[in-house]
């Protein structure tokens, strides 16, 4: 039986190896806000920081981008820096660009070296994804590739098979985030990363949504799940935990379990 | 969707409801070590005991199993007692008594009143399992009806079977504790809860044993298990947390979760 993989940056694991790492969200529209959000959540030591890009709104200005990245990575000091369009189809938010422009966006914060991670949909165009695999690698970049489903939890094929398509596609993580219309959703969910982590050989990331798989957040590394996302300030998706609360119920689980 | 149920005693919802409530075992050879074990574990303040009466030593002598009942009930006060004789075949002590004999001493457990529950494994003779949910039930007594296998994980079908035979057969509450192989193993006695959860009009309880099951001890309340077993002073099977350990572990769960 494999051990589930950590995620590493460049060979080395993200804080010191902590399974699961736990994400912070920065949703801030404007630099201001998200600085003060990266200040009110820094002291709450989140493993690694999702800058949702697609809640803000200078999103078309990429110079601003870039430069928002920078001032968020100098304050962040050694937290690492995960850069997310999410995209409206998939539970972010409307934005003014085209995919062309997002593949654009996402080129230049590579060639910038402004952010240490960048999570591309997987339902986005082939093409796309190529592109940016290679610039991101090129650049020393950790790609993401992720599914995400607000409606309903596929079954366990269909989800596995998502994990599959992140790992032949060339994605450094898997990520897969579905909605649970009951409990043995959630498990359905728990199920697939723990046969995924069994076979594929990137780490994976992987949550059940909303109320009913808040569990799935805080029990998903036990089945596989390299991290776990939780509310700094704001939260970015349905079901997330505060981060103080999070962290109380994993450090109370580890030290409950044996080894 | 139905809420699973709480354990229930003479109508009333053992420990104000609590779900799940914490179950902690007294395994001393001995009258004086039971009590000793029990001064130890009351001020953890476990929701329910489970004599566990194979590892007594004069277990051939009913009047003094019926004593030490007595002792142990009016040390605990409110705290409900359940006596159990584990079957060997089921992972409990070898016994000088043959099962005749074991259903003769329930009985007269029965008819003094000196307990609150008792278990008795589905494996055993029909006739018996009728005979004490006859008597159980006469004395105002609850019955589980329990099913260990510490060898594996049976498949969702049949351990689906194990908790509708304990129902079948009228037991109050039926319990299922499997040995994991492996995660998928603990998800699937998970969904078996879960699934009988929703299905049966009894409460139940269940546990993947072992250091690999252990995430089922505290999570198996969220699939409908309704109480689980925690170590006061000594374990009485594989995987068995620390009362207060597994107690934190709930705490910071129940905060984490949203609702």
């Amino acid at each position: 039986m494999a051990a589930p993989r950590p995620i590493e940056l460049n060979g080395r694991p993200v804080a010191d190896g902590a399974f699961p790492l736990i994400i912070t969200p920065l949703v801030g529209r404007a630099p201001a806000d998200i600085m003060a959000e990266l200040a009110a959540i820094l002291p709450k030591r989140p493993d690694l920081l999702e800058w949702r890009v697609d809640c803000f709104d200078a999103i078309a200005d990429t110079a601003r981008v870039i430069e928002t990245a920078r001032r968020i990575k100098h304050a962040a000091g050694p937290v690492p820096l995960l850069l997310t369009r999410r995209n409206a189809s998939e539970g972010g938010q409307s934005i003014a660009l085209d995919e062309p422009a997002v593949v654009a966006l996402y080129r230049q914060a590579c060639a910038a070296r402004c952010v240490d991670l960048i999570d591309y949909e997987l339902s986005n165009p082939p093409q796309y994804l190529e592109e940016l695999r290679a610039v991101s690698a090129a650049n020393g970049i950790a790609m993401v590739m992720s599914y995400h489903d607000f409606r309903r939890t596929p079954d366990i094929d269909a989800l596995q098979d998502r994990f599959e398509a992140a790992q032949r596609l060339g994605a450094d993580i898997a990520k897969v985030a579905v909605m649970p219309a009951d409990a043995q959703d959630v498990l359905t969910l728990l199920a697939a990363t723990w046969r995924a982590s069994q076979s594929l050989r990137i780490p994976l990331i992987s949550m059940s949504m909303g109320a009913l798989g808040a569990a799935s957040r805080v029990t998903g590394w036990l089945y596989g799940s390299a991290a776990t996302f939780a509310v700094g300030q704001s939260s970015s998706a349905p079901g997330q935990i505060a981060i103080e609360d999070l962290r109380a119920a994993l450090t109370a689980l580890r030290r409950a379990l044996p080894g």
